[in-house]
C-alpha cells in the first residue's frame, strides 16, 4: 500500500480523555475514531489489525474442531425471558422496541439463542458433540465506557458453545477450548495465564479467565509465576485426551481478585508468588444445563432416555485484544506490533520523494516485497524525514526500510528493527532476503 | 469436513412461509434459521457461502483502490439530525434509546457517519481522492419482511464512499465502482445489468442499480438484451480512463420500472427489447454535496479556496446475494453453486459407511482432495444412499464423488456434475486430477 493512497489520519496530540497507552496510540496512529461514547469506527490501519487477530482466533477454533456460523446482533427478548435473564441482565443490556412494538435487544452474549437453535434441530446423542462458534459484534451498555476498545460498548467477541450428552464429555469440550485458547494467545504474541474466575452473569460451576499481565489491567491477579512463561501446547491432536495440558496449569495457583484465597496463595514458594494486574482476554465456562434446562433442550441417549444437553460457552474479546496487544507491546514512541498481527509486514520510508533515483529504488523494493507477500506500507509522501520516522515508529510496523539519496548512491537500505531499535545497512537483495526470512515461519 | 462432525440440519419439508426458491432451499439445506421476523442465524453451510461472496466483493473493492474500514452498527442520532435524515427516514429506521436516554439508531446506511469521519480528518485537496468502504450489518425495520434474506431486516451490506474535489473527479470514482461492480458480479457467476434508477432516500442526480434477471425479482425491468451477456471488463487498470466501459452499457436502454420511459424503450430494435423481472444486488449513487454541504465537510483546493467535498456512495447487498445466486442457479432438486462461491469444492458420498474397503477409499480421496485445497465435504454418515444423494443435490456442491463397495472393487469413482447431471466413472487418480483441474483457474 502506498501511503499517498491510504487513509491514515495520524494525530499529533494525544486526545485528553485517553489515559492508557492503547487508547492513546490507537487514536494517534489513525487506527480508530470514536463515534459515540464507547462506540468506534475502525479506520483502515486498525481494521487490518482487527482482521488479523480475528483470522488467528478463527484458525485456532477450526483446528479445535469448532464450526463457524453467525448469529444476528438483534435478538428477540422472548428467549431471554425463557431463561430468566431478561430481567437479570440489568441496564447493560441495550433494549429495543421495533416498529411492531416487539421487545428486542442487541445481544451481549448468545447462550439463549444458540440453545434455541440447538433444540430446533438436535434430538439425539448421535448428533453430539457439537461445538459451534461465531465472531460477531456485541453490545453492552456500560455505564461509563472508557479506555478505548478495552471497555467499549460495541465490541467484537468470538463466542463458542459446546453441547454434550454428559458432564464428562462436556469437560472434554471445555479442555479443547482451554488448549485452543492457550495456542491462540501464544500466536498473538501474548503471555496469557488461565485463572480460576467468577462466573458472573453467564453462570456455571467451572470457569477460567485468561489474563495477560499489564500495569493497566483492570483486575488484580495472583498466580504462580511459572504460569507466565509456560509454553503453549501447540500442534496437538484435539481428539486426544487434553487433560494433562489443563492440569499442568490448574495445579498451579492462579486466581483473579474475586476468587483469590490468600491462604492458598501463601503456599506458593515465596519467589514464585506473583501479584500483578491483568487484562481479561478470554473467559470459558461450563454451566451444564443452566440454559438447556429451562429451555427444554433435551437429547436422547443411547439408552433411549432423554436428558438435558450439557453446555459450555467460551469467549474471546477480539476487539479488546487489539488494545491488549498494544498494552503488552509498546514504547514511548508508539506501538510495536507482533509479526503475527502487524497491519503491514514492513514500512518503506522514502527520504526524498520526487527524487528520481530514490523513487526508483523505493518502487523497486516495494514491488519486490509486495510480490514476496510481505504487504509493505510505502511512505511515498512529501513530508520531511522527521515526520516520517515519527509516524512509522508510532504505527509500529516491525521493520522500517529507509531509503535516501545517499543510500541510493551506495546501493544501501537502512533496515531498522522497531522493537530493538537496531539498525543495519543492507544491500537491496539482502534487505529483501532478510525481511522475507523474518516472515517465513509466520 | 466430515459430515459427521458438521452441523448441517437439513429439513425434509419446505417451511410453509417460504415461497421462493432461495428462501426454501436456504432453510431446507440447513444454511440458516430464522430467529425473529426478517432476522436469521447463518448456520455453518450458509455462513461459508456468505464469507465466500464477501471475499470476492472485498477483493474487487481492493483492486479498484478502495480502502477497507469498519463503522459500528449503532450510531448517534445527532449526525442524522445534521443532515435532516433522522426525520425523513421513517419507521424503517430502528431507533434506540440508551441507558443515558441518548437517541441512537441501528445504521441502515452510513453516508452521515462517513461524512463526519471525513470532516474530522481531511482538509486539503492533497488528501483526495478518498475511497473508503466497509462490509457491515445493517438494519432496516421492514414492515413486512419476507423472501428470506432477500428482504430481511438485519442484512450484510458492502457500502463504499468516495470523496473528490470536483464533480469531474467524482465521476471517475463513480466509474471505478461501476467497473468494479461488473467484475464482482461476473466472478459471482451472475449476469448483472446496470440500469438507470431512482435515487430514493440516498438522493443525488446520477445513479445506477445492478440487477440480475430472475422470475422472482421484485422489480420490473426493461433493457436492451445485449446488456445481459456483455462480458465484464475484467483485469483493468483502475487508474486509467474507464468511461468507455460505462458508456458501452449506459448507451443501451436499461431502466427499472420507476425510471422506465416507454417511448425510449420503443426505439430499441424489437428483437432486442427485453422486459423481465430483476433482483437488485447493487446500487451506486453520485450525490455531490448533499451530505458534505449540511455537515460542513469542506476541502481546500490548490487555489486556496474551500469547497464542499463531492461524494458518492456504492452499495452491494452481500447477504441478499446469497439468495440472488440461488434464484439464478437452482433446479427442482436444490441449489447449484457456482464454483467461485461453493461452500465446499466437492462432496464425497460413502455408499457403505462402516465397510472397511469403502471407508478406506473415501478417506484416501478425502485426504488427497483436502491436501489439494479443494475443501471437500465427506458424507461419512450411516444414512442410506437415497438420503445421501438427495442431501448432496440439495446443498448443491458442483461435484459429487460417489464411492461404493462395487466401485471400490473396480477402483472406480462415480463423478457427477451437479449442474448438468452428467456422470462419469473415473479412477481415483483421474478423479483427483479432474476435480483439481476444475478449480485451477478459480
Amino acid at each position: 500500500m502506498r501511503l499517498s493512497r491510504y487513509f491514515l489520519p495520524v494525530l499529533k496530540e494525544t486526545p485528553a480523555d485517553a489515559t492508557i497507552a492503547s487508547h492513546q496510540y490507537m487514536l494517534r496512529a489513525g487506527m480508530m475514531k470514536q463515534n459515540s461514547a464507547g462506540i468506534y469506527s475502525w479506520l483502515p490501519l486498525g481494521y487490518k489489525v482487527l482482521k488479523n487477530i480475528e483470522a488467528i482466533v478463527r484458525d485456532e477454533q477450526n483446528k479445535a474442531g469448532a464450526n463457524e456460523m453467525l448469529m444476528p446482533t438483534i435478538q428477540s427478548a422472548d428467549l431471554w425471558k425463557e431463561t430468566g435473564r431478561y430481567d437479570d441482565y440489568g441496564p447493560e443490556m441495550l433494549r429495543i422496541t421495533d416498529r411492531h412494538e416487539r421487545e428486542m435487544l442487541y445481544g451481549p452474549t448468545n447462550e439463549d439463542m444458540i440453545t434455541d437453535i440447538f433444540r430446533s434441530f438436535v434430538r439425539s446423542y448421535k448428533d453430539l458433540p457439537q461445538l459451534l462458534y461465531h465472531i460477531q459484534w456485541k453490545f453492552r451498555d456500560e455505564r461509563r465506557p472508557r479506555f478505548g476498545v478495552m471497555r467499549g460498548r460495541e465490541f467484537l467477541m468470538k463466542d463458542a458453545y459446546s453441547f454434550d450428552l454428559t458432564k464428562e464429555d462436556a469437560v472434554k469440550s471445555y479442555n479443547r477450548m482451554f488448549v485452543a485458547y492457550l495456542n491462540t494467545f501464544a500466536r498473538l504474541g501474548l503471555k496469557a495465564v488461565p485463572m480460576r474466575a467468577d462466573t458472573g452473569p453467564i453462570g456455571g460451576d467451572l470457569s477460567h479467565e485468561f489474563l495477560i499481565l499489564a500495569d493497566t489491567g483492570e483486575s488484580e491477579v495472583f498466580c504462580h509465576s511459572d504460569l507466565v512463561d509456560m509454553a503453549a501446547p501447540g500442534d496437538v491432536d484435539y481428539d486426544s485426551d487434553l487433560q494433562s495440558f489443563v492440569d499442568a496449569r490448574t495445579s498451579l495457583y492462579a486466581a483473579t481478585d474475586e476468587m483469590h484465597e490468600p491462604d492458598e496463595f501463601a503456599k506458593v514458594p515465596g519467589d514464585k508468588q506473583l501479584s500483578a494486574r491483568g487484562i481479561e482476554v478470554g473467559h470459558i465456562f461450563y454451566f451444564g444445563d443452566k440454559y438447556s434446562g429451562p429451555m427444554g433442550a433435551k437429547v436422547m441417549g443411547s439408552d433411549g432416555k432423554e436428558s438435558n444437553v450439557m453446555m459450555g460457552s467460551y469467549g474471546i474479546g477480539v476487539s479488546r485484544l487489539v488494545g491488549g496487544i498494544i498494552e503488552a507491546s509498546h514504547d514511548e514512541n508508539g506501538i510495536i506490533w507482533p509479526k503475527s498481527v502487524t497491519p503491514f509486514g514492513a514500512g518503506i520510508i522514502n527520504l526524498k520523494a520526487g527524487d528520481d533515483g530514490t523513487d526508483a529504488a523505493c518502487e523497486d523494493l516495494y514491488g519486490k516485497l509486495s510480490k514476496a507477500g510481505i504487504d509493505p506500507l510505502y511512505d511515498d509522501k512529501a513530508d520531511r524525514g522527521g515526520v516520517k520516522f515519527g509516524r512509522m515508529d508510532l504505527i509500529g510496523l516491525p521493520y522500517q526500510l529507509v531509503i535516501g539519496p545517499r543510500g541510493v548512491k551506495d546501493g544501501i537500505v537502512e533496515v531498522k528493527d522497531r522493537k530493538t531499535g537496531e539498525k543495519q545497512n543492507l544491500s537491496y537483495d539482502e534487505t529483501l532476503n532478510y525481511i522475507t526470512a523474518q516472515y517465513r515461519d509466520k
